[in-house]
């Protein structure tokens, strides 16, 4: 097989993703457009040619070239041989931030690996935020496809979209959040995410607030909640740097 | 003082930073353009309402608006009490990206926190790359600033371009870096940034590949050269969030 990562590829593909319903019983998959362009073009790959493959929410496995019909559509017959990834152990629940900050944050946070990501009011966000097409499925689908891409992972994240905050800690959260750490970002807090998180967790919910920060009131209610707070030094970051930032800690401290 | 964050302003001046020649002796300095905007406009300060600044590679404080002359200009009466911070304690060696990662990368990483940035070529990074006003300061640095303001820091990272690997490799690292833990991120490997960094380690240098990683040989240059290798899971990031990452996990593993 050949190495499928190329420094000029502008999406970084390590894994050609398809839908089930692309695919007959037999394995048998026909791409085209930007996929199909990218086995031809960026992987320059020829009929029996072999690449990794995944089914979207699904196993993955490797596929072989069976016809290039004309430019750009190619048939696939894939061999799904590795199990569904498992769910990532990590939970998001983010304020949501502008819509610029949140569009760029799609792709990221897939490729961090994040189970579910619940996008919620606060005092500090505003409302039209929520009225834009970035909280569309068919806007940011396509972003969470190419952060899978990028990580090998064919698990989709669960979005959940709250434009109140209240009502859902109180009557949702601990339906969506059964089991696992909860853990609310403070920047002014001395303790630190390693610090607070139980030996014993096997997931962990992360909440982060608006740029602005949560008011005491949505703080008071977290920590009503079990949320329990902790920092990450003096340095205040943007809120999709921040989330990366995150996401790598929640990772590497579940997994020690 | 008022809350100097708000969820609506584009740029997150969380301080406001001021040239060392915008000031005189007796600490004034007049502002205009972006910053007095920012003033004005966001923060909302009158006449006698004070703010947070600092010097750019100097000092931090506080300053007093003691005059709005016109619409967008101010003058400020400066009190400087708070010392340059310290040098951030992680360095970035990074296989130069592609123009538009290496964009966005520039504000997060001075708001994370670098001390120096060394951008070398490798065998996977396109050599015209060199040649975008990406890298020349005057594109980048106001980039840096922003990145600084975000996080109340006025120490900018020193930025090094280098358009040939071994040679700097093999002549300047030692000068460059002459202390402190040298790291090299390779997705392969198994160990984690924690685990291999010396307990008594003061600084950090990363090494981040390009996309499509360092080639065997640019790997053994630097492991000759005292580089560890570590990983970060099995999933590959795209190098704007694996420098995010990895510059938290570093900051982390340094703190402890």
């Amino acid at each position: 097989m050949r190495e499928l990562v190329d420094p000029q590829q502008r999406d970084d593909m390590n894994v050609i993703l398809i839908e089930r319903n692309e695919t007959d019983a037999d394995g048998r998959a026909v791409l085209f457009g930007r996929r199909a362009r990218h086995v031809l073009q960026v992987l320059q790959l020829k009929e029996g040619d072999v690449l990794r493959v995944g089914i979207l929410d699904g196993p993955l496995g490797t596929a072989e070239v069976v016809r290039i019909e004309k430019p750009e559509t190619i048939e696939l017959s894939c061999r799904l041989d590795r199990a569904l990834p498992p769910r990532p152990r990590v939970d998001l629940l983010l304020a949501l931030p502008r819509p610029k900050v949140m569009r760029r944050l799609w792709s990221p946070l897939a490729a961090l690996g994040v189970g579910r990501i619940v996008l919620t009011a606060a005092w500090k966000v505003e409302r039209n935020y929520f009225d834009t097409h970035i909280l569309d499925p068919a806007s940011y689908r396509p972003l969470l496809i190419e952060g899978l891409e990028q990580a090998r992972d064919t698990r989709l994240p669960e979005v959940i979209v709250r434009r109140a905050f209240k009502p859902w800690v109180e009557d949702e959260l601990d339906g969506l959040l059964p089991s696992g750490a909860r853990l609310l970002a403070d920047p002014g807090e001395p303790m630190r995410l390693r610090d607070v998180l139980p030996r014993s967790a096997e997931r962990a919910a992360l909440a982060v607030g608006p740029e602005g920060g949560w008011t005491d009131y949505e703080k008071d209610l977290l920590t009503a909640h079990g949320f329990l707070p902790f920092g990450m030094g003096s340095r205040a970051l943007r809120t999709d740097a921040a989330c990366v930032a995150l996401l790598a800690l929640a990772h590497d401290a579940l997994g020690r």
